[in-house]
């Protein structure tokens, strides 16, 4: 069984590995896998997003644990879900709730972790990832059945992912994520850049990205362009830069469409 | 059988991945868990005090290959070491002298590393890690009995790790490590701040924190707390903020406690 | 099964996961190990001479996935290769080449990854090492032969390593890599140094290197050294400090090593 993990954590304290120690602890088979532990701190739509990118690449069967968690030791809930052949663990905050909401929240079960057979015998204010979430995920592996965690819930906690609006001359939207190369990736999806008739002009930081390309290398080194990135929507980059730098952008920087002669497809 | 490593390679150079091809190489079948790799470089205390709080989390049995490692390729010992159900690998220079103790060092097993069968046929005076800790680590988990590796060490390196003091008005202290939050993980534990009659009142860095709460999220945002944290010491924290870059503090920075009203509780 | 990886993804972002993902899902038993994942975005050379000096310590039958790859989704070709028992998938863009080398080019054995049934169904144009590069790991760890994936490629593309130049006096050579401890990894490899007549001087940066040591240890703190580090090169060090902070040194930085009077051994 494969235990995906994402957290805020970082790497430079034991953090993760005394979590991956708990879970090997209860489930000595799993298979451990870092997403990535480098969520900004306490930064849930980071979270959240990048544990819906990654999800559907992951066998069925797979369970995530997911920690971003600035709310851990008060009564934020601990959940456990299961949803298109995927089982979760973490806090009610909103951290899964994107992935759980692409995978289909209708057919998601999802219950509140509360049955202290399933957590360590004591449960650090500071560290339920740990204490708290590292165990469950450990049982979930083991083949431990959802409902047994605790009752279920109905009210999870939703996170509100900003979303591009459609406006007469285009679309309105803006960068989501920032990764390591400094691709800035948008709220915009191919099938709404596609929905406007081509050519298209895009304004981002008062700079024009004239049209869109299929790849970084089909740009002029230094040269801004624009893509489809790899998880389907639209990316302002630079080829071997980095467009966060250039640009002085960041999650929030807002990115404007237009048709180049104002019609639609 | 687990193999939890730890060092201060960071993750930029291949070292850690040849590391645990060494590991590998020995015994296919370990399962490997990253610790961390990021102790500041030569920070033998570090090491010690992060391999000393993940450790108990491990399941017994748990191999532990350590390497901060300054005096590689001198004459300082190499060693493994057993204790309460964990084994260990690493340098002779106090970055196991933690764990162990926590262990109980009288029930301890010490030998130094110097069998040549355990080690690769040629050892780099710059890189033990890769060619006498990692295959002994890797020998350790296929089975190997410690004695077989070298002579019984009865004077292994201690660490002194800084001890609060007890004064007539209260405790002085230190931080002790810093993590990637910027919590201040101070050496006062939780049984020495509980015989001071609460309330009490903490002292760092010129600033008064007034009292001790549960968890980060009962302060408000951006506001200095203290709190026990998930290693059982007194932790100085500011809620969604870094309390090492507002105090600028850092591993030593001293700590004060006093009763409020100076009682003994 | 072991699949090696080396990337550029660095480890703040799903990717590096994701792809991890995609090898699981076609072969469940394999056993991941991270090389690194920090090479500098697009750093080709380095991505080569990581995986060259991490490959030997690695058992026969390892797989090694590597992906440092500015031209992903043009033209140029994926490659999977097999050379002195191991196996590797990755670009055409010479990243393989210094490891293949190493083994032997005449016995290695190098086909176009071709194939549609060894990929991902859509292959994003900016993302192959997930959906093109990851899926081929997976599938020869599954034991499909090389020659499956496609025809024989006769002129992968090679890379050109900076070689020192014996002159008259000594030696000219280059740093090639900096570690995380600021270790400065020259392009001379000890029988080099060996055939100059000792003592030798060597001159970087402007400053003389008087000696070459056996390990770091042997210099006093803050010190400047010269030794033949763990990759059989000669290495400008500083004990317990940064060669590369210090002398502002970097890949490309010249190199001179004098004879001390001038004559050959």
């Amino acid at each position: 069984v494969i235990v995906g993990i994402l957290t805020d954590f970082g790497t430079r304290d034991h953090y993760v590995g005394t979590m991956k120690a708990v879970v090997l602890s209860v489930f000595p088979a799993a298979t451990l896998v870092d997403i990535t532990h480098d969520i900004p701190p306490q930064d849930i739509l980071t979270g959240a997003l990048e544990l819906a990118a990654a999800c559907p690449y992951f066998p069925p069967g797979t369970i995530f644990l997911v920690v971003v968690d600035p709310g851990v030791g008060t009564r934020r809930r601990g959940l456990a879900a299961q949803a298109g052949g995927y089982r979760f663990v973490g806090p009610d905050n909103g951290v899964l709730s994107v992935a759980l909401m692409h995978l289909g929240l209708d057919s998601a079960r999802i219950v509140e972790l509360n049955d202290a057979r399933f957590a360590l015998p004591t449960i650090s204010p500071t560290f339920e990832g740990r204490d708290r979430f590292a165990p469950a995920a450990g049982w979930l592996a083991r083949g431990t059945d959802l409902r047994e965690f605790g009752p279920e819930v109905h009210d999870p906690v939703h996170l509100s992912v900003p979303k591009p609006t459609r406006t007469p001359g285009g679309i309105e939207g803006q960068v989501l994520r920032v990764d390591r190369f400094g691709n800035l990736i948008s709220n915009v999806d191919a099938p709404l850049v596609m929905s406007l008739a081509a050519p298209v002009d895009i304004v981002i930081a008062g700079r024009h990205v004239p049209r869109i390309l299929s790849t970084y290398g089909q740009a002029p080194p230094g040269e801004l362009c624009a893509l489809i990135g790899s998880s389907g929507h639209l990316e302002i980059a630079i080829n071997r830069g980095s467009a966060a730098t250039q640009l002085d952008a960041r999650p929030g920087t807002p990115l404007v469409i237009r048709a180049a002669d104002g019609g639609k497809r």
